[in-house]
């Protein structure tokens, strides 16, 4: 699968987790609590790339299921991912006023609303993520809802910002920031990668691959995500470029500087896909992913 | 069940909850993330009153199942309640310095901390429903963790607090205010004892008991906790007294003046109490709430 082809598959990804979107959060605009559907959804369908969607739709296709039954599960890795972006945005946090090239959630709704968003969109992906799936076993299905729990919350996303955060003021080596990274970016890729393993029913082996696969791809994306911070302008990034040097953040960048952050980036895209061994064709499309981690430009 | 046996029923109970809250989230204090289990430790353990698992316990008690197969789903009710509470405290919602007679969570660990600590909270809470629980069958266990995502999130608890910050400089009626009070109150307490009746397979006519229950109780509670903070003293309030008004919040007490809102809190507590009907007398415990949560002092 070429970048072309990927292009569109991402954008048919986003059509579809778009929709499902819709569908579970529908606007509420005759409600005492309209505000939170206004702050979510601002949130929500701001023009973010669906890539944890999309990763966990092409993991099905690895592991011969189809994406239709599924799409809820699409969505509610969208809703926690939208969550955390609101919350780290918050003043208290990163205290970014743009995201995505708009204002930012807290900016629009003010902080209260943006707070309260992102709570409602955490709990909600598990409200979505509970509901009876006709495809799968229930067994599997909690098997996949606790998959989700463990990586966005302690054991991955939380834990990697929480890291971050508390860490600020100490002098940062490399192994500390693959350990904020492998929280903060892969968790959340290997969430959605292995969900998908453990719905369709996938065995141990091919789960462990999709877990190797999702810490490096999501290795090669954050690697590259500092660079770009670095090298890219405020107008292709969404966001003003050089904030992370401006927070004083060390990040592979500025820890390896940008030639060798990249030749790294590329070693853990290589790594994603020579995880990937177990499989045959059915995860071509899962092999183009981490290039494109490393390719892009924003 | 007279008061004194209820306050020994909830001393057990919170010895109990807290043990497994203790096994669930261990302290971490060699780890980069230790700043968060700290700051969730301290919310967890700092001297709640464990109502909602005590509720479902009481719940259990009364659809005929033991507690001891289900400890982790009374620790994720505590989850959820104190994380809402770490967030409700935050500089940005009501801005409270105090929480129990301590300085809340911001106040110790910082307000970017103490936003994690409640995120990481919520979603631990899904990690521990969605392990698998020999008691139940995966089925009935999806449908409790979905019971307790909707009421913890946008069919409940967050949606009462987005209302209730929404209309802050609204003029707020009688039926707004029970609007609010069923979300942000009620709820989780309709999630605690439906749940349970979930798991414990309950038919359609006793959780539909619990449901009403878990309503009326619930307003029972938030009308007493709004006269407490015109009548109550700081000290045995553990915050501040008068704060509803310092704020401007239109509250029951404000709104119905200290006797008649009391008055309606006991007619909801009868109510509540009626509501149990279909059970004998296995729910007895579950019956001597509603007057105590009409009687407390703090």
């Amino acid at each position: 699968m070429n970048e072309k082809e990927l292009q569109s598959y991402l954008a048919e990804a986003s059509r579809d987790v778009e929709q499902a979107l819709d569908r579970l959060l529908p606007m509420r605009q005759i409600s005492p609590e309209a505000a939170i559907y206004f702050a979510m959804r601002y949130s929500l369908f701001g023009g973010g790339k669906r890539l944890r969607p999309a990763l966990f739709f092409a993991a099905l296709e690895a592991c011969g299921a189809k994406r239709d039954a599924y799409l809820d599960v699409a969505a509610a890795l969208e809703m926690i991912h939208t969550a955390s972006l609101i919350h780290d945005d918050m003043p208290e946090m990163d205290d970014d006023d743009l995201r995505r090239g708009r204002p930012s959630c807290h900016k629009v709704y003010g902080p209260a609303m943006a707070l309260l968003a992102g709570d409602g969109l955490f709990i909600h992906a598990f409200a979505v993520l509970s509901r009876p799936l006709p495809g799968a076993a229930p067994e599997r299905q909690l098997a996949a809802v606790r998959e989700i729990a463990l990586r966005s919350g302690l054991g991955g996303m939380v834990a990697g910002q929480a890291a971050e955060w508390d860490n600020m003021t100490r002098p940062v080596d490399q192994g500390l920031l693959e350990y904020i990274s492998r929280g903060k970016t892969s968790a959340l890729l290997i969430a959605a990668v292995k969900a998908a393993g453990l719905l369709a029913g996938a065995d141990g082996e091919k789960l462990q691959a999709l877990d190797d696969y999702g810490l490096h791809a999501g290795l090669a994306f954050q690697i590259i995500d500092d660079v770009l911070d670095v090298e890219g302008d405020d107008a292709t990034l969404g966001k003003p470029a050089g904030s992370d040097e401006e927070r004083g953040l060390v990040t592979f960048a500025s820890l390896l500087g940008c030639d060798e952050a990249r030749r790294q980036a590329e070693a853990e895209a290589e790594a994603a896909v020579a995880a990937l061994a177990v499989f045959g064709a059915e995860a071509d499309t899962l092999r183009a992913f981490p290039p494109f981690f490393v390719s892009r430009r924003h």
